[in-house]
Parts: structure tokens; sequence; C-alpha cells
């Protein structure tokens, strides 16, 4: 049921870059819910991470190693089990499963990045994990990013993923990402899990550079329900095997390659809201008229995260005042409510703090029986804008979420 | 369906106030959705209102003339429409009300307070209700606050009110509250609407202060959904009536009749909650080892609106990884998981960032299937503390909002 989102039919492969998929019945069994990732020598590897004081344990160590290591070798990505709120015990455990890939590779423990998706304090059960990430290194290859997508899913009904191709100097250039993440969405750093791969060449710092601009127009822009998660990771990887130099910021081919890497990250991250949990619509939240875009995106995250707001767009009800209700409520000093504006798509509801004249009831009902539509606020004290993708809050949300562990 | 909170039986009226309602059809016929109150010669008024920057017209007009003028002789509140978000013609509308108020009682029209409750975005229906006041006037009587704590419900399922009287040097002092609100309830100021009388004689300066310290522990200490109403309004009238001179702040009478004034305040608050739309408990969240009570208040506010922690509690699945989620987004500057330890009751789940050794699953279910209880939350950086109480998030939450106006 995700708002017109299909599963992606194929993945570009990345040269440089081979995985597999593997059963641990990490929460429960019959189904492929571990994923090795073998980057190849060279590789540069940058990450942006949940802001959480709950930190999860793979985390944790995903900090530290980015921090100390220049070459990371290995992703090992997990479903079913967060690892978060796990204490010692948990990076103990974390720390074993890397242990176990640097064996079954041949490469250094500190090469070796975890990540881990699913219910929050619980310990991870490592045996079985062991076991399955050694089958599955004895099965890595280029073409496995589509099951790479399917195993590290939770509640996400679609798996989620996305390539393109870009032509530089030196020839083409493949980008794939792959990401999961239904609830706990509201990203402080970057969403539940994505992984996005390229074959181009990048600096350690260009990579950085690259991901931050990204991940702050897409993973950073997206809520479901406003919960920022323990596990938030997002990883972008270069391979460098499209050869030549590192692409130089600012030229031509970094930014061809950095647009491409930018539009997969928005594409992964609307999937995200498309498949929000119970999501039946999917709305584009565009603020203009702020003084900063601090504070534009402080309104679309008040009106994103109102669940009243949000009720409403679920019954496909123009009840505008809550739109009004959730502006007001931003906390936007001095915010002169006889400036503000609203609109649904075309519609102009409310006209500097005041029902438009011109509104009818029908005409908002219209928009608000789409699945997909923009709603426009204009706060009419600056020239700041912002834009924020969220998706509607149904009986579903609260089935999905009351059930979740049962 | 409220969680224990049955409907009061009966109110005690206070000497110098009187009271009446009427039917105005303001949303629709066949209710008494208008009440009208007198208050005697020589009574003080304070108020405390909504931070919404979409503060509703009743509540601009409240703020003018409670500055303006010492001698406030009337209320007039209706439910069913808010008047809110309908600019200049909003305001006038809401004088027009006042003015019949005037009109009806021979006072002055800046002598009379509206507060309006319901739909946002429309205009007040002015002929209906002006006639409506008219026969209000005829009919005032003491003995009406629990007609009038019917009149101003929305979406309420229980009238909500409360008595008290105290004993004083100088006899007996009653006070007596009303309040209505169940949805987009998290007061910035105070809820929806709230109106506590007593024929204590207070100053002015005594009055603001009594109210200001009563509200920041019940009315500001309460969500339902995190939504900051337009018209959150909360009254505090002293007629005086009981005699002698008005009791000094800090005096033993003083005290007594400003924590009694703080019980019924905080019975109504938590009325609200108890009332919450669809709520099926009732939680406590009580925070500890803050390093201030704003950081204490931070935190129990991100669990009281995780709706991931709101759907656990709906389901009384003790799913306390999502409490350390939600503490942890909470955004506390350098907050150390290791240091947090989190109980439900007297179970104690989470130790020190990890899972209590103790702890087993069928004592957090125990807890969580009672209609009552509370969450302890301790950060360990400091002793400062604060409480907040809220509900659940249930499917007749996303039902009653979804349906609203239809």
């Amino acid at each position: 049921v995700a708002v017109n989102l299909a599963a992606p039919e194929t993945l570009l492969s990345v040269p440089g870059v081979r995985l597999a998929v593997a059963e641990a019945a990490i929460k429960k069994p019959g189904r492929k819910d571990l994923l090795l990732v073998e980057l190849a020598e060279g590789t540069q590897v940058a990450g942006v991470f949940t802001k959480n004081a709950f930190a999860a344990a793979p985390v944790q160590l995903c900090r530290a190693r980015l921090r100390r290591t220049a070459a990371i070798r290995a992703l090992l990505v997990n479903a079913g089990n967060a690892n978060a709120a796990t204490g010692a015990d948990g990076l103990a455990r974390a720390r074993a499963t890397t242990a176990a890939v640097a064996g079954a590779l041949g490469i250094d423990a500190e090469a070796v990045l975890p990540f881990s998706t699913g219910v929050i304090g619980q310990q991870l059960p490592v045996e079985r994990m062991n076991a399955a990430i050694g089958r599955a290194a004895g099965r890595l290859e280029a073409d496995a990013w589509l099951a790479g997508a399917h195993a590290i899913m939770t509640t996400d009904t679609v798996p989620k993923g996305c390539s393109r191709r870009v032509r530089t100097a030196r020839g083409e250039v493949t980008v794939t990402g792959i990401a999961k993440g239904v609830g706990m969405i509201c990203p402080d750093m970057a969403t539940m899990l994505a992984f996005v791969a390229t074959d181009a060449r990048l600096s350690a710092a260009a990579l950085k550079r690259c991901l931050r601009e990204a991940v702050a127009t897409s993973f950073n822009s997206v809520t479901v329900d406003g919960d920022t998660s323990t596990n938030d990771s997002c990883v972008l990887i270069a391979t460098g095997q499209a050869g030549g130099p590192a692409l130089a910021p600012g030229s031509r081919d970094y930014k061809a390659v950095a647009a491409v890497i930018a539009e997969v990250c928005l594409e992964l991250a609307q999937a995200i809201v498309r498949d929000g949990e119970g999501a039946t619509r999917f709305v584009t939240l565009e603020v203009s008229g702020a003084r900063s875009v601090a504070e534009a995106r402080r309104v679309a995250y008040a009106v994103a995260h109102s669940p009243l707001v949000k009720t409403a767009l679920f019954a496909g009800d123009a009840n505008w005042g809550r739109l009004a209700m959730a502006i007001g409520k931003a906390g936007v000093p001095g915010l002169d409510a006889r400036r503000v504006s609203v609109s649904l798509d075309d519609v102009r509801v409310l006209a500097r703090g005041a029902p438009h004249p011109a509104y009818r009831e029908e005409q908002g009902a219209a928009v608000l029986a789409r699945p997909e539509y923009t709603i426009g606020i204009e706060l009419g004290r600056g020239r700041a804008r912002a834009r924020v993708w969220t998706c509607d809050l149904s009986h579903d949300y609260v089935k999905i979420n009351a059930e979740y562990r049962t």
C-alpha cells in the first residue's frame, strides 16, 4: 500500500562492490535478514549517523572506525534487532560479528562497519549471525543489490533502491543506493539505513562534502512520525573503479556525479515516506517567505508532525484550520499570522491570515483526494524556503505500531 | 471511555458568580452551546492564553481587555466554532457578541471577555449567538456550573469540573473550576478553556501570581497530542465575596487558598488527559536527575509526544526500547545514555543505559496493563525533576480526528 511506489526491477551493479545475503534467524527464522557487502581496496567511505543520545552499538562502532581508519573494506547489516540500549554487552556483540566478517574476508576488523535495525533493547544472536556471515562470504557477487534491499527491510512493504548512470569526461559512472525504513523516521543525520555506492573516484574530503549536501535535502528532509531512530545511518561509498584521478570539488564532473548522488538520495528518502507506516498520502511541504532555512524547516516539521494535521490528511478532509494551528505553534518568534498564506497545490485557502474569499471547500477536498500533493506555506517575512516530505497518519499506523512485537 | 474519570455530580456555587447556558446552534442545532457568566462588581480576573501565533480572535480580545480594564464583569463562551484564523472579520464578530452581552447586562463591552472553541477558520454566527445571549441573560443563577461544564464541551466525552472548600481565618472559601478539551492539547500557557472561580479576596497581582503558579504544574504539564491550540485560555476569578481584606501573598490564608486553587487546576488538567481523544491509559511521566526543570520537561514531552511510545502504551506492549529512543532524541546536550535509567511503576527496566539484569518482560506487561501508571526516567546528571501527564495513541484517536468534521 505504499503511495506511488513500486519495487525496483533491477539495480545496477557498481564495480568494486560485491554483496551477499543470508538467513541468520535474528528475529525469527525464514527470511534472509543479513547483508554482507565487500568493498574493493582503495574504496573511500563516508557516513552520517543519528544524533539520538541512545545511538546504537553499531553506530558507535561506525563512528569510531570511520575516525580511525581510512580503509573500510566491508559492511555488515542485519535486520530484526537494532542493538541499541544494550550497554557494553551490545558493543561486544557488535564487535564479535565484525570480527567474524574480518576472519571470513581476510581483512582487519577495524575495516568492517556494522549496521543494525529492528527491535531496540535486545542482544544480538552472535552465533547464528557468525554462521550466516560464513555462508554469505562464500557467495559474494556484484549483482545482488536488490537482494540486499530485501534483506535489510523490517516493516517496509517495498524494497527501496535506485540506480543512475552519469557521463563524465572519463566515461560513464554508476550510482546505486538502497535504503530501508518506514517508521521511527525523522532522521537527524540520515535515515534508518541507506547505502549509496558509486564507482567514481572521490577524495575522502570530497566524499564527505558530497554526502553532507545530498543528505541535507533528502534524508534530513523527510519525516514519517517525528521519531528519530537510534540507528540512523547513511553511508556513501566511492570505489574509484571508474578510474582516473579523484574528481575535484567544483569541477564539472564532480558536480555531475554529486547531482546524481543527491538524486539517488532524494529518491530513496522519498521512497521511505511513500512506504511510511500506514501511509496513504505522499505530501510535499513547501515553506517560503521565511527569514532562514532553519525557520522554514521548523514550520514544515511542525506541520508534518502534527497528529491533527496528519489525521486530517488521512481523512482527505481539507480542515486547513489545523494547518494554521500547526504553523502557529511552530514557535517562530514574532510570526505575524496576518502575513501567512496557505495553498493546497494551486488552490489558495488562507490569504494573509484569513480565509481566501474565493476558496470553496470542494476545491480543497479535490486536492486532498489526490495520492500526492503539495501544501504551500508562505510566511511573508523573508526569502528563505525549505521543502520537507511527509505522509499521513492512518488507522494502519496505529495498528502496525501497536502490534509490532506481537 | 475516559480513563478513571466520572462526570462531577455537583459543583459548589461561588458567591458573586452567576451562570446561564443557551442554545445558539453554532455548529449544529440541538444542544446548549453557549455559556454566559456574570461576575459581581469588585471581582478580580486573571488570565493566561495560548502562545500559538494564530491566537484566536477571542484570545486577542481577552488579552487587550485584561490589559486595559481592571473590572471584568462577564465571560461569554461558545463551543462549535473557534473563531481562529478568521482575520479582521473574526475580530469584529467577537466584538459584536460581547457588545450584545454588554447590552443585555447593562455593562461596558470592554468588561466582557469572549472565549471560543471548535472548528478553526469559520466565522461566528453572530445573529444566532446574540439571540441566545438575550435568552441566557434572563436566566442567570449561581447554581449552573455543571450546566456550564456541559455547554463548553466539544469532543469531550465527560464534563470536567471540580470544587473545593478551604478554611481560612475569615471563614470558609470556595473554589470551583470547569474546563473542556480533549484534543489539540499541549497547552503552552493554559489548556483549551478553563475557568476557576473563588470567593476569596485577592489583589490583582496576587491573583496573577496564584494563576501562574497553579498553571505551571497543571495545565502546562499535560499533553494529549502535542498540538497547541489556537484558543487555549485559563481564567482565574476571585469575587472577594468571602469578605475581609485581600489575602496577602505569603500569609497562611493565601497559601491555603493558593494550594486549593492549584489542586483544582491539577484535577481539571488531569481530567483533560483522562478524557484525551481515544485515550485508554493515563500515564504520569516523572523525569528526575536533570540539570534543570526545563531539561526534565523536554525529556518528558519528547516521550509523551512520541507516536511510537504512545502506540506501544495503547498496545500495553512494554517495548521500552521506544522509551530509550524518545529520551535519546529529546536533544539534551551531552546526555550520556550510560547514566539513564527507566522504570515502569516500581519495575526497573533500563539500568544505566542497558537492560536491567533482573527485568522480565511479564513484569513490564503487568504494569502496562493497568489503566494508570508512572514511567520514571532518571537522567543521572543533576537534581531537577518534572512531572508531565499524558495518554496513549489509539485507533480511536485517528478515528475521531479523521472524522471530526463529517
